[in-house]
């Protein structure tokens, strides 16, 4: 069995591991977003990969979702004392990361052979690739002017209001034959409760990533990011207003509706299934916030048996080991 | 009273720093050699700046001399968790200082203008000052191929032979207005106990250094970095006998004898005297082991009465303080 989710951030990252604890390690692809991918001290950060690989490792920091657990903070105490003030916070073990990617693509390996080396390394056994081998950098149009990603995300906290979200280089960035070819072959296909417009469409739109999907066999899934009209983490909801959308579960399975057979949304939210089964797809209603590594390996399970009922011939549920170590440990 | 120190590792700071201590910070420059940086992980690594640096701030490792005194290593774990084992080791604290160099250099900010802000950054007011902003790369030919400067003398702990010993670029690169004008307005020079092969002679080939010593009416002393015939730190006696000379006083003052005015060397030393003043130089010889941070204030303070009393003017001699913190707690 092949699982692929489509991710960004940390939402995107507990539903992967809730696969990942669910349907086995090894049978799940994970294609991350790389439009936040910037450059900073000449470190190359990819920070939605490294959220994906820390949080299915079990490493990562179960407070800010990004970053590593228990990290250590010298060498920003250090860039303290000289007077800067990184409004990105890049933590002593964390630097190592980005260290090691920036090395590797200088050597000439392609962000998809880093990712694979890094995941190895920190004892994966799922797939984790990058959207592509091209640049793409999600820039966002505000009242107050064009920012980075990270700009507005990081530094300003998502408070400019924004007009506009774009993806530079996207019409010349391709998905990598490992990414279309993970869509081709999956039997399942979900798209994990990130941002759609920051973190997920980033992947829509990168070439050959919508043919691929109109064009896959297996069912799609995507699981509402929005609970009871809020995003449970970032500005999902205060984007859908600013571009004059409500913040709804409805309003996320319009986002999809040409991908997707079947939407998974919160037992909050349950007043919208007539309306989106309306669009055609099949609906989970269920508990989606993860705050325990049992709640995700729970939603994986359920969202793989709530994909396996949409196809024609079911190939069996998903399994939940007793215990849930971390796929590192095990 | 301009005083300007010529220095490269570990022995040129230490003399740089008995000077600040013995003539007064403010009142010294410190043209150090560029010809061993290198880049690794993306950063931009200037080992004998931060040498120098480290050192004049009283943070340097006073085990190792190179990296910061009780830096921290969580970022070297990480690496070797990843599999990853670098012979080139940098503390938690000290990527703070390449990580700000590779992003002002980035910016646009010249080598000088990046070493002045961080040097200030940390409290000295000695003027550190790169010998070029161009690019000089040391490299040495071996018995077993050509070898960067890192590769040979860190990886390769200087056990290779050597056969020769090049500067890639130096020919095109130029010494900055602010090197050409220290030197052009000392009142004192001071060629530092650096490996005169490795640390000094980049900065004497680099273009417009040469000339500018001819010119300059400072005297201009040399502190032998061998005594009794052998290095304190590092390969400079090793590589006198690979390039077929004799590992002596007398050789480092016969390297030099076409700049310099006076010689300094160790006691043990002294039978070298007559034929170094046949050399038609001025000879102090003295202790010049620097073991202690008295050490180094005591032979600064003897290295700049010494060129004193080789002018025909006397400038007085120099001023020890009764306690010597180092510049940044004064």
């Amino acid at each position: 069995m092949n699982f692929v989710a489509l991710a960004g951030g940390i939402g995107g990252a507990k539903m992967a591991d809730g696969l990942a604890r669910s349907v086995g390690a090894e049978n799940l692809t994970v294609i991350v977003n790389t439009g936040d991918d910037f450059d900073l001290f000449g470190l190359r950060i990819s920070p939605d990969v490294d959220t994906v690989m820390y949080t299915l490792a079990g490493l990562a920091d179960p407070d800010h979702g990004w970053g590593l657990a228990e990290d250590r903070w010298a060498n920003f105490e250090m860039l303290e004392r000289y007077g800067a003030h990184p409004w990105y916070r890049l933590g002593d073990r964390d630097l190592a990361t980005h260290m090691l990617r920036t090395q590797a693509l200088r050597d000439g390996d392609t962000p998809t052979q880093v990712t694979t080396r890094l995941a190895r390394a920190l004892g994966l056994t799922t797939r984790v690739l990058p959207m592509t081998d091209g640049k793409v950098r999600t820039v966002v149009d505000t009242a107050s002017g064009t920012l980075a990603y990270q700009e507005y995300f990081v530094r300003l906290r998502w408070q400019p209001r924004v007009t506009a979200i774009r993806f530079e280089g996207v019409e010349r960035a391709e998905a990598t034959l490992e990414v279309l070819r993970a869509i081709e072959t999956a039997d399942t296909i979900v798209l994990c409760p990130s941002n759609p417009y920051l973190s997920v469409d980033p992947i829509l739109r990168t070439g050959g990533v919508r043919d691929a999907l109109l064009n896959a066999s297996a069912p799609i899934i995507a699981v509402s990011p929005i609970v009871g009209g809020s995003a449970l983490n970032g500005p999902a909801a205060k984007l859908m207003r600013e571009l004059g959308e409500t913040p709804s579960a409805t309003t996320v399975a319009h986002h999809y509706a040409e991908f997707i057979n079947g939407f998974v949304m919160d037992v909050v939210d349950a007043e919208h299934e007539h309306a989106i089964r309306d669009l055609g797809l099949g609906v989970l209603v269920t508990r989606t916030v993860m705050k325990s590594l049992d709640d995700r390996a729970r939603l994986g399970c359920e969202v793989v048996t709530f994909a396996d009922s949409l196809r024609p011939e079911h190939l069996g549920g998903c399994r939940i080991a007793d215990e849930l170590p971390p796929q590192t440990d095990r």
